[in-house]
């Protein structure tokens, strides 16, 4: 999605990644080594600005790269969006609320933490989870047993729940002279830990509450000197934002906004990484993004439904992989609500 | 533009231009032939369906895949688009108005049809002429002094003038099981025979006029059974609509659709070739579309006028050739026209 945001540009791409089936679609020469072996690395450094769009890349290849060549957003920002300790207490120093979180490593320590927080909690890996996935849900005392060795006795964090309405994130992207664009808040509906439907913007949103919500994005774009599109998830409780983590990159609550909005968070990106001025974030309209989880339905069924967007991602089906996504417009919520039911239908 | 709004339904593209600089972008595989080329023709038979962007392609070649594999638009189509004469005859079939025109198969025939149509008047090649190339204007009886050979002694067309107010465009879209769908009409905007600005919709834009031009566009799309995107110029003259010529492809005055609509031509050509349902040719908003002839502007100075968008098609610069355009939104008309002055400062 950034290549195709990007050609247009006059942008080119070389993607490095180590799946030999990467989804590059013959739209940027794909570069199949681990991030850092020598031919990527060459790869990368004869490009003008690096930029990445899976969290999970190590950070030492990075950093490497970004001795070379500008790298965007900064490796810092990677480093502390990889380790949930760091990253939550990098909302704690700025003044973004949160559950209450304390550090587990060892049984010990997570008896003591749950004392203090209390049940229920989650207890999840500092490093490498996603899509609910290496965290377990503590809802008695008795699910903590052995729980640290379950989670394969590596550095955990233990965190209180927030009993929140609902899910928000914030899409913004900051460029490279330090200008600042805020989407709209989105609201965002999982199952099974994955993300299923974002709604944007989100319904009834207040405008006290989106101002709240640019004000602890803007410290955490600051506090990195950040470039770039950054998400942050949000839950809602009582007119409350609590910060749930920061993914510093693209993200599959902004996809709505190839369709949905004036400039994409795929061409933000980009023209924040390049140095070329923002695009509005302005929302062309209501609109709703559902993703395809496992499986696509077929585009014949979903582009009967009127102004609905399919994103077929090229990648072989397999249970849990989020393979495309639909986006659906409408002059009205109402509207939407309809072209939406009959969305889900043909994608659950 | 084609295969970028195509790869995310899922299609691939396999390409054949005869140029060896074609600007694929590597976003389809680039067979590098003749239109006739047994490797040409292999490639294409091997595809799902084929079409054409260009509307010069010669006929025989598209007639030889078509004898083994589904081509849309017909070659039908495309044949008369191809020949003045035919296209201006089909109009007149039709019951679509038209300039004065006829047959001029030499000099003597050049006179006399002067004598019918009278001054001023267009002499132009029945083949192979565009973008203002292959064509005499004349103005005085001396000017059609061997007029016949200095267009090459081949087949010609006369055409009386219409005195219009302006040129519309349509921009149409016919499916598989014959439904269309009409995009609003545009107002275009030419200098040296070439289109530098299309505003989308048409400035005060009757419903009547619409529905007169949709009129004319259907009875061209059924008589040829038309499957994928057509575009209809028509000029205007005191209420009444005159057809000039129509283009059996994806067209320069519909580039605007990218943002300006619902679904773009290019993805609703796709949707009609590959027998999905057709998309909204509603408006997104008011729009405007500027060319990029032989010279790009920085993307920097583009991009800083709001929703400016900018499409660099990956050419060569070279005098009078269209190596790119610029697409910018406004909520309203007068805004519209501000960042479409501050554009055409940068793209003259």
């Amino acid at each position: 999605m950034l290549a195709l945001a990007g050609i247009p540009l006059g942008m080119r791409f070389v993607v490095v990644d180590p799946a030999p089936d990467a989804p590059v679609q013959g739209l940027a020469e794909h570069v199949c080594a681990d991030y850092a072996d020598a031919r990527a690395q060459e790869a990368l450094a004869a490009c003008d600005v690096v930029t990445y769009e899976f969290e999970s890349v190590p950070a030492a290849p990075v950093r490497a790269i970004a001795a070379r060549v500008p790298v965007h957003p900064s490796p810092n920002a990677l480093e502390v969006a990889q380790d949930r300790l760091l990253e939550k207490s990098c909302f704690r120093e700025l003044g973004v609320p949160t559950a209450p979180f304390r550090a587990v490593d060892s049984q010990a320590d997570l008896d003591a933490a749950l004392s203090e927080i209390g049940l229920p909690a989650v207890l999840k890996t500092r490093r490498l989870g996603y899509d609910g996935k290496g965290q377990i849900v503590l809802r008695a005392r008795a699910d903590a047993e052995g729980a640290f060795e379950r989670l394969g006795s590596v550095p955990l964090i233990l965190e209180g729940f927030v009993a929140f309405e609902r899910e928000l994130s914030s899409i913004a992207v900051r460029g490279l002279r330090g200008e600042i664009a805020f989407y709209p808040l989105v609201e965002n509906h999982h199952r099974d830990g994955i993300l299923r439907r974002t709604l944007a913007p989100a319904p009834a949103l207040k405008p006290a509450t989106q101002a709240i919500a640019e004000r602890h994005v803007k410290a955490l774009l600051e506090r990195f000197d950040y470039v770039g599109v950054l998400a942050l998830e949000l839950f809602e409780a009582q007119g409350e934002l609590y910060a749930n983590e920061f993914a510093p990159r693209v993200h599959n609550s902004g996809h709505f906004s190839i369709e949905g909005a004036r400039t994409s968070q795929f061409e933000n990106h980009l023209r924040a990484v390049a140095g070329l001025p923002l695009g509005s974030t302005e929302l062309v309209g209501p609109s709703a993004m559902l993703n395809c989880i496992g499986t696509l339905p077929k585009p014949r069924d979903v582009l009967a439904v009127p102004d609905a967007h399919f994103h077929d991602y090229g990648k072989e089906p397999r249970p849990g992989r989020k393979v495309g996504h639909v986006t659906v417009r409408a002059a009205s919520v109402e509207v939407l609500s309809e072209r939406l039911a009959r969305l889900e239908a043909l994608i659950s």
